[in-house]
């Protein structure tokens, strides 16, 4: 059980944003323990764990990845309102969607984080074997081949997973997290 | 945004559970509001805002209640993940689906507390002035009046809201919530 400054500020929400293996799941969890360091706690909202649970009755169709994205959003917008920073990492592949999810949250606590890795380094990396499968034809609608992503026009943050080390990255999504802390003279 | 141990606990559900009008909200914001005073952070989860938002596609058919259920567990125990302690608050009217929560809570971090009080009270407060609505058949399966409420058998915390003050309620939850508090060396 957690303790905390009883002023309950609204919290703020990361969206890491990008392709399967372009690193989203594991530059979030190196921002958690960062910033556990520093005694301030954020919480993780993973696109697979969020799929075992509050989406487990959706697929992979356009609509599917959609309610999955907007419930995504609800969720990051309960714990924001909680006062927590939330780290989450979907796909979301969709513009429209990452819209609307800036909308729930509110634009003002919302940083949207382009996870950009080539293609061809992601299903190199390939850390689920999802790519080897998809190329199969065992994953239907497998974002990058058979499904689009639409990468952001203007994300907050911009992250070039194929030229940064993870230290790296997490150094880029600290230094603009600290300069909205900062402006909220937290 | 919040400061906490960077030792991170499994945090604890406190699901209530009752009619409309039993005081499950007015409770769990009251147990919230002396738990900042102890600077303990914890989370309100209310049953109307989840509508509004997770659940938003949902309805009030029995299976729609069933998944709004399912989904309100899983968004608890994300949040119960991140070393909080939620407050849940609703109807949540079916026996299978509160015990479902607790499987997806685990038995161990959830606390099942039956906000109980008679209909007649309940209908006589009438805040949201549902029963009104309900009487007049504006409201279709209305727990209590035109659907079932299954009350708990075996509930943690039992409150008998038309005998007890807000303060006294909150007392209950309390002691009985340092109790496990004071178990895990808090």
């Amino acid at each position: 059980m957690s303790k905390q400054s009883p002023s309950q500020q609204p919290g703020l929400v990361l969206w890491f944003t990008g392709l399967s293996g372009a690193g989203k799941t594991t530059i979030a969890h190196a921002v958690h323990e960062r910033l556990r360091r520093d005694e301030i706690s954020s919480a993780i909202l993973d696109g697979d764990t969020f799929r075992q649970g509050v989406a487990r009755d959706l697929g992979f169709s356009d609509a599917d990845r959609s309610e999955n994205n907007r419930r995504a959003g609800e969720v990051a917008r309960l714990f924001s309102q909680s006062g927590m920073i939330v780290l989450a990492a979907f796909v979301s592949p969709f513009r429209a969607d990452r819209a609307r999810v800036r909308e729930i949250i509110g634009a003002a606590n919302f940083v949207e984080i382009f996870v950009d890795c080539p293609l061809e380094e992601c299903e190199r990396r390939d850390p689920k074997k999802l790519y080897v499968r998809a190329r199969r034809g065992e994953v239907a609608q497998f974002t990058g081949l058979t499904s689009s992503y639409e990468a952001p026009l203007s994300p907050e943050i911009h992250l070039r997973t194929d030229r940064l080390t993870v230290d790296q990255a997490v150094d880029r999504v600290l230094s603009s997290l600290f300069s909205v802390a900062d402006f909220r003279k937290l």
